[in-house]
């Protein structure tokens, strides 16, 4: 199994580190972060002084560089990757695709890069929340794009598998359009629903109970964070954006005519079951042949209905899909 | 103690006539639903065969009557209250007051209604989804309108107690103004959450995580209960979805504009601290007697403070205040 090294050391690239030694890898870690740096070698792990130093040990060992910074730290860390460890095979855990890829292009062309993505998190931040299973049972997307070689692919979804993930193949164009409705949005409505909440003032919060406890949750999360995940995916989050408020505008016109909201409420009603119905759907198992022409034309096909790979098995690629479009 | 006749025996009503009887008070119940009746029979509770002989049987018992039917069929509960047992109690848990109010004064205008609104739930709904600790440690509004007689609001604030809940006293149209935020609202925003993130095909469906499925639990809930308890809120709801349409548009604009969202995100980020604020503050103790001249104005300002009544002690009543303003 290839060493993994693990550039930033917060929530998600902590877990990556602990969940990568917890599985018998070699792992190594660098991070800006004075306090991730100290509470990661506080836990026993090996955490370089410097990014470049990590990258350096990286580059000897033939490692798996996975960049896990924010969006905004990203280029800097492309600018030392291409200097320090071009020939590394380079993933990341960045919450947007399509900006990773066009900076890698730009700043390290040189290196095979596949993208990655745990859809996984907490409303905490840093080091100090980070933990081996965070992975467990969540979706890993990793990217299928014109011209991605299958070794590479296979290589990084190997890793997201062993650190306890299902691996979804799908395009970074593809990856960044979904994740604006199911995980941009989500931040900007709780964000909204607080914001209208506490405007009501202390006898709103004493009355507000689960529907509002559960909708604003995640608008306790590091404003930072949120702002770079978000405010990095502006085209496909302004399209997720406007449907939203056209529904939501179409709500308020019926609700000061008819005085309805049947519209609203039904359609809301078939989107949540439609996703219980995914989450409930017995899969239907595949097989899929990494060697043949083919292989990412049917990664990315599976993606598309929703399948995902369980297992690699040399050139076998073990995946499940839904028994049927969710409708 | 006296007895409680609850009429509609679904999640809440259900939940009422459990906890009632779980804390020693006689029960009966009544309800147009053949199942939740035979559910409840099954389960050993006294369901009379049909509403008039409960309310008959709360005439003779001098039972407060609890009604516990979704809001528009509030009027026909009503109707047969005011020529069956016009002399009882009356009060209700329904999700908004100033309707209830209003139709209370219309149809049964010689019986003294007490308002009441537990905020409790959960998506599933019907006699088998009820529980007697349903109302543990939630908050239950018990309405102080001008000419609210403090005798009654006593004995229906101790039935609240007694069922496990903290006691909220506010007025009708301030209950609406507040859940209109914090409890449709965000029904409202869960259902455009759902239907967006749904309009993304099965790949949307199978990278949902946390965020997702929080923000659209609620959609999970069933659409007749949901409409009756939003349509029923009519001018506060468009007020609350107004205020989340303009902080929806401005991000959107801004995000269009500048690429920033960090007035949206901040300001949620504030207001969800606010509510863990509310929750976390250590309360201040506060006695109100209620035989005081004034003490309807003090049930209001507790209410509007973001306080609670916990315990009734003859005039005394031992009340919680947050410790400043939540800001």
């Amino acid at each position: 199994m290839r060493p993994v090294c693990v550039i930033g050391l917060g929530l998600i690239g902590g877990s990556v580190l602990r969940a990568a030694a917890a599985s018998g890898r070699e792992v190594l870690g660098g991070t800006l972060s004075t306090e991730d740096a100290e509470a990661a070698a506080a836990d026993g792990f090996t955490v370089e002084s410097t990014v470049d130093d990590a990258l350096r040990a990286a580059a000897e060992r033939d490692a798996i560089v996975v960049i896990a910074v924010p969006l905004p730290a990203v280029d800097e860390v492309l600018r030392r990757v291409a200097v320090l460890a071009p020939d590394c095979l380079l993933t990341d855990v960045v919450s947007v695709k399509t900006p990773v890829r066009h900076a890698v292009s730009r700043l390290a062309p040189a290196t095979v890069y596949i993208g990655g993505h745990p859809m996984a998190g907490t409303s905490s931040s840093g080091w100090a929340a980070s933990s081996a299973t965070l992975f467990q049972s969540a979706a890993w997307v990793v990217t299928v794009d014109d011209g991605t070689p299958v070794d590479a692919w296979r290589t990084v979804a190997e890793l997201a598998l062993d650190l306890g993930a299902h691996v979804v193949p799908t395009t970074a164009s593809e990856h960044d359009d979904a994740v604006a409705r199911v995980s941009h949005l989500p931040h900007l409505l709780a964000a909204v629903l607080a914001a209208v909440g506490a405007d009501g003032g202390p006898l709103a919060l004493a009355l507000a109970a689960g529907s509002f406890g559960d909708g604003t949750r995640v608008a306790g999360s590091s404003p930072e964070l949120v702002r770079a995940m978000c405010e990095g995916n502006q085209a496909p989050l302004r399209e997720a954006l406007d449907e939203a408020l056209g529904r939501l505008g179409a709500a308020r016109g019926s609700l000061a005519s008819t005085g309805s909201l049947g519209k609203t409420v039904h359609s809301g009603h078939d989107g949540r079951r439609a996703l219980d119905g995914h989450r409930a759907a017995a899969p239907v198992p595949i097989r899929l042949d990494l060697a043949a022409p083919e292989a990412l034309a049917g990664l990315r096909a599976l993606g598309a209905q929703g399948g995902r790979i369980v297992r690699l098995d040399g050139d076998d690629a073990l995946g499940e899909v839904p028994p049927e479009p969710a409708d």
